[in-house]
C-alpha cells in the first residue's frame, strides 16, 4: 500500500445475512486482494472468523478481525436490540464508523437495526433531521434512486426536501449524473392531487434552487426513468421497493413457464438464453451493491439478507467508491451551507 | 327477450376514453347482439350517436340513446365538474343508476369524477362510509383484488374494514372464491410495523369473524398471491396499481429488446411467440374489464382511458354478471345486518 494513499477502512458484518459467515468472509478476501487501498475489518466472533479465514491466503495487514460476540436478528425490535446487545456486530460496526476507525460499515443484517444504528450510534450530520435509506432500482434507461425506503413512515415535509438533497448529491457524485432530476411520488401529476404531506413537500421543493425538481412523479413512471431521484415517505418507499421485487418475480416466473411450455419453446429458449441472461443481470439487485443510509456521520450500507459473496463484494466496492469520492463530505458541506 | 327474464340495463358512457364514441359504440353493438337479457343505453350527444350507430345493424330495442350534451375531462376538478356539468355523460349516467333506470354505468371517463359521482350522485348504500374503487390485478395463480385505488387518501381504520368486507363479497360472488383471504398492506408482517392507520385497522380486522383475515401483506406478495383481497388506503393503492403497470412495461420492453437483439434471438422469438402471447394476455388489463366502485346504490364501472371495443365489451359483461349475480344485494345485506 503506497504511503501517500489514504487507506479506506471498511467494517464488514461477518454475521449478517443468510450465508454468514462464509459469504462475507469470502467477499472480504476478494476485496482485500483487489483493492490496493482498502482494509477490511470483519466484525464478529474472533475465533469463528479466524477459523473461517484460515482457508484463504490474503495480505495479513488488509483483513483484520474485530471481536463482537452478539448478533441482532431481523425479528428483534431494532431500538431495544441496539440497547440490549452492546456487543452485537451492528452496534460494534456502527461504533467503529462513529469513532472514525471505519469509513464504512457493510451489513446484511436487520434493516431496522441498521437504520436505528446509523442514527443513534453513528449519529446524524449537522442539520440532518432523519437518515433515509436509499435504493437504486433498475429502470428502462439505467437506474433510479428511491428514498426513503427505511423507517421514517410519518416524516415531515422538510424531511422529504432533505431526502431530495441527499439523493441528488449521491447520484451526482456516485453515478456522475450532473443536475439529477428529482421527483416526488404522488398519485397524479396535478397540483391538487395527493395527501397533506405531498402537497406541503411539493411547495417546499419548488422553492429549492439547488435541486432540479421536476414535480410529481407517478409510480408508473419510476421504472420508466421518470426521475433520477424519487422522494417519498418510507411507507411508500417500502411499497415501491417490495413491489418491484414481487413484480420482477411474477414476470420472470411467467417467462420461465412460457419457455418451458413445449419442445418448440425450449428450443427457442436456447436461442435467446445468452441475450436474456445479460438483460436479466440488470434486474438483479446483487449487481447494484447495497442500500446506503444517507445523512449519518459515515456510511452504513445495507445489503440484501440473502446476499452471496458477489453481492457483498459489490457492496464493499460501493462503500469504497463512496469514501474515495468524498460523497459524505459533499452532503455534510451542503447541509452546513444551508444553515449559514 | 323472454318475458320472465329481468332485463339488465347497462348505461354506457359513449364519450369517455381516448377512442370515443367509435369504440364504446362498437362494443355496445356486440354486447346487444350477444347478451339476450341486456339493454345498452348509450349516454352522449343524441345526433352524434345516431350517426355512429347507423353503420351497424342491431336489435332496435336493445340499444337506446340517452342524450347528454356535455363531457367531463380527466383534467377537471371532479366535484366542481359534477356540479357545473349537470348534462355531462357522467352525471347523466350516475343519475340513471340512482333512479334505477340503469343497473350499471360503464365509463372510461375521469376516474375522479366517477368516484365522486358514485358517492354524490348515485349515493352510498346504508352503512357504507366511503365507496372504494377496486382493481383486479393479475397474479401468479390468477388474480387478486386491490382496494381502495380511488380517492380516499386519508381513510379512517373503520373504512379499511368496510373495504375488506366489500372486496370479499365481490371476490366470492364474482369470482367464486369461497372464503377469500384478506390481507392488509403493510411494510412488514410483524405486529409493530406500520403507521397509525395500519395498526388500528389491523386490530379491527382481527376481530371480524365474517372475514378470512390473514394479517399484514407486503407489497412483494401481492403479485405472488399473498391474498385474494388486499386492502389499503387509496394513496397506497394508487402506487401499487400504477407500479404494476410501469413494471409490466419495463419488463416487457426489456424482453422485446432481448428477442430483437440478433438473428439468433429473432428465430428464438418465432418459436416462443404463441406461448408468450397467451401468457401476456393474462397481463393485459383489457381482459379483466373495469374497476368496480363498490358500496354505491348500483354499480359504476371504470374502464381504462385507452380502452378499445374489446375492453368496453369485457366491462359490459362484467357489469352484466355483477347484476345477474346480485353482488350489490349481497353487499347491501351485509351492511344492513352489521348495523342491526
Amino acid at each position: 500500500m503506497p504511503d501517500n494513499a489514504k487507506t479506506i477502512n471498511i467494517a464488514l458484518d461477518a454475521m449478517g445475512g443468510d450465508y454468514a459467515p462464509a459469504e462475507p468472509v469470502k467477499a472480504a478476501v476478494q476485496a482485500a486482494s483487489e483493492l490496493s487501498d482498502a482494509r477490511i475489518i470483519l466484525v464478529g466472533p474472533e475465533e469463528l472468523l479466524k477459523k473461517e479465514l484460515s482457508a484463504y491466503s490474503f495480505p495479513a495487514d488488509r483483513i483484520l478481525i474485530r471481536n463482537a460476540t452478539e448478533v441482532i436478528s431481523p425479528e428483534e425490535s431494532p431500538v431495544s436490540a441496539l440497547r440490549a446487545k452492546k456487543d452485537s456486530t451492528i452496534v460494534v460496526g456502527c461504533r467503529m464508523v462513529r469513532t472514525g476507525e471505519a469509513d464504512v460499515f457493510v451489513s446484511a443484517g436487520s434493516t431496522g437495526a441498521l437504520v436505528a444504528g446509523g442514527s443513534l450510534v453513528v449519529g446524524r450530520l449537522k442539520g440532518v433531521e432523519r437518515t433515509p435509506i436509499a435504493f437504486e432500482l433498475p429502470t428502462a434507461g439505467g437506474t433510479g434512486l428511491v428514498l426513503d425506503c427505511g423507517a421514517n413512515v410519518d416524516p415531515k415535509p422538510t424531511m422529504l426536501v432533505q431526502f431530495a438533497r441527499m439523493g441528488s448529491l449521491y447520484m451526482k457524485h456516485m453515478r456522475g449524473k450532473e443536475n439529477p432530476t428529482v421527483g416526488l411520488v404522488n398519485i397524479g401529476t396535478e397540483d391538487e392531487k395527493g395527501n397533506a404531506l405531498t402537497k406541503a413537500a411539493h411547495e417546499l421543493l419548488k422553492e429549492c434552487t439547488d435541486l432540479n425538481y421536476i414535480g410529481y412523479v407517478e409510480s408508473r413512471d419510476i421504472p420508466l426513468d421518470g426521475a433520477d431521484v424519487t422522494v417519498c415517505d418510507a411507507f411508500t418507499g417500502n411499497i415501491i421497493l417490495k413491489l418491484y421485487e414481487g413484480m420482477g418475480k411474477l414476470m420472470l416466473n411467467a417467462l420461465k413457464d412460457v419457455l418451458m411450455s413445449s419442445t418448440k419453446t425450449k428450443i427457442g429458449a436456447l436461442l435467446i438464453k445468452d441475450s436474456l441472461q445479460k438483460t436479466m443481470k440488470r434486474f438483479d439487485y446483487k449487481v447494484y451493491g447495497g442500500a446506503p443510509l444517507l445523512g449519518a456521520k459515515g456510511l452504513v450500507l445495507k445489503t440484501h439478507g440473502n446476499s452471496d459473496a458477489g453481492s457483498f463484494y459489490n457492496t464493499i466496492i460501493q462503500g469504497h467508491d463512496f469514501s474515495v469520492r468524498g460523497v459524505n463530505d459533499q452532503i455534510a458541506q451542503a447541509f452546513l451551507t444551508l444553515q449559514e
